[in-house]
């Protein structure tokens, strides 16, 4: 085990972190949402990019779901490439990134500012470009994050996330579930103690699908894409609605195929569509979740705790994903910290 | 060759079904365009699956840098199992199915229209439920599709959006050079007369990488579901800053590449970034395209017309990866029709 690579220490410090996150950003968090509030907006325009682009799709459920806002994920090439930027009408436009620096989305938000847009960025450095552009700065207080690979800085962007859709909901309630964020999450490595051995069936792997669905949609992309960069396997997510459209024809006799399955409303088509497909067509199953069916039907287990509910769910069930990805690499000797050809800040235009 | 098979045959109908297209959908994309004037909309939700999903990608680009609209890709689980919609405000909402039959997009449409939006569906079949929740319908004019696989209707989806868009931006020129469409998709069969050949050293290809960036972001992941649906091989497409964002890892020497570079003002990073990248980590490239120096650089090319602009490319550039996905599929000895596990209308909640 690379025990001593900064990013399995960074997977490790993220208890800490979220505890960190609730404890200083509240007061910039009640600013922002008195600001959506007086200005009366219902519409979030989101740019992001790798990991940051998952918190995004995490957002779109969030906001939908629990305050009826829409999201929209920019497109920010044409902000910047076509300079061809859409009206953004009465949206807050919100850049998510570790570094704050890609060009592309600090474009993004300064025609947002031109436009007369409500504009926030959710970054790890408050003095980066994009803060520079940003009416309101959320800090995700996360410490420098030094591996290559981003851990800590997506689990606190998904909390800071909850915590903007929970002022805004204005239920003191949802305040209360989400100081136990770092309980559960500290939870979730109590219960994947062996991953190690769990996932060495998986040596050899070089293709892989992740499912999920919903909130966890974003958990899909964010495990893919750990996979990918640490442990270059192709792997492709999905939600289980757009498999079923189609991609499910790869699917054959010992596929790999990780399925996120979470108590909520999503249970019901992986119970009956999804699984039932895959044990037809002998894939082999790792179930990433709480639902005692679907984890008695796989050939390997990553349980969450039971109790999570689902809108805070993706920011436990990436936990298991990192260390299956970080162990996987560790595994097949490959350096967690730097992945070929990989910097940590990616400047795209 | 599968040469008899539905799809080879749906795949050369094409230009005819544009044609068509272009004959008999004028008047009621005018009216669609006059009501969206009439209403001051300004932002497009769209709600689709698979291809379809793909044909709204194309919309995000086509109506943000022609219109200056904002494009939302709707969420239909929110509509449908979470039940907890977003408020859609003054805006299109546009279902793209080839069926129209798909539960969660008709739930869309329907709650939409609950909301009092402008409501529109783009289908293949005009009695279809999706049709019945419809403000207005542009009926695809495809004729029946009869292989699982989408081709005919996609183009005339794409086709019936760059209508809608020139409609709207009101410049007689762009419906001059939408007429010329059938003979750029006709000189792109032209182009590409021996796929058959071209492909070869792919038969045994178990994983690639698709990359396209801004109207031909719909083209690679159109392409990668081509090739998943009929040949069972791994596909993931890419915008090229998201590929440069942390997959470009997975690159080693032989990985097969297929890039997509049309004149534009994409081709930049592509050029200077993207394809320097590749060549040093030896990636067998295919290029789609009609970039000299790119196509210069590729091991195997499928060109695409000289002269055909980048808002209308990718009608014309899915053609090569059809025949790509047809080909391989037949090489390999499956049926094109009738791919393993998958209906013709997928009902997904």
């Amino acid at each position: 085990m690379s025990i001593n690579s900064n990013l399995a220490q960074e997977i490790q410090e993220q208890p800490q972190v979220l505890r960190q996150l609730l404890e200083t950003q509240v007061a910039a968090i009640e600013q922002l949402a008195e600001a959506i509030r007086r200005r009366d907006i219902t519409h979030i325009v989101v740019a992001a990019r790798g990991s940051s682009d998952n918190a995004a799709r995490y957002a779109l459920y969030l906001f939908g779901s629990l305050n009826q806002f829409l999201v929209t994920l920019a497109a920010p090439s044409l902000y910047s490439l076509y300079q061809r930027p859409p009206r953004l009408g009465n949206s807050l436009v919100l850049g998510i990134s570790q570094s704050g620096e890609s060009p592309d989305l600090v474009t993004v938000l300064a025609e947002a500012r031109q436009q007369g847009a409500l504009t926030a960025a959710f970054t790890n450095l408050s003095d980066s470009p994009l803060a520079e552009q940003a009416d309101h700065v959320i800090n995700l207080s996360a410490g420098v994050e030094r591996s290559i690979a981003a851990t800590k800085t997506y689990t606190a962007q998904l909390l800071a996330l909850a915590m903007l859709s929970s002022q805004l909901a204005g239920d003191r309630s949802m305040w209360t579930t989400l100081a136990q964020v770092p309980h559960w999450v500290e939870q979730t490595f109590e219960l994947n103690p062996n991953i190690y051995q769990a996932i060495k069936p998986y040596c050899q792997m070089r293709r892989c699908i992740v499912i999920g669905r919903g909130y966890n949609y974003a958990t899909a992309f964010e495990l893919a894409l750990k996979l990918k960069e640490l442990t270059y396997t192709l792997v492709e997510p999905y939600s289980s609605a757009d498999f079923l459209h189609g991609p499910s024809a790869l699917i054959e006799p010992g596929f790999p195929i990780v399925v996120t399955a979470v108590h909520g409303p999503i249970l019901n088509e992986m119970q009956q569509e999804l699984m039932p497909l895959l044990i037809e067509r002998g894939a082999e199953i790792i179930t990433l979740g709480n639902d005692p069916q679907i984890l008695s039907q796989a050939q390997t287990t990553l349980p969450l705790p039971d109790d999570i509910p689902e809108w805070l769910s993706p920011i436990c069930a990436i936990i298991p994903g990192q260390l299956f990805a970080l162990h996987l690499a560790t595994m097949r000797g490959y350096d967690v910290d730097r992945p070929r050809g990989l910097r940590k800040v990616t400047k795209t235009q």
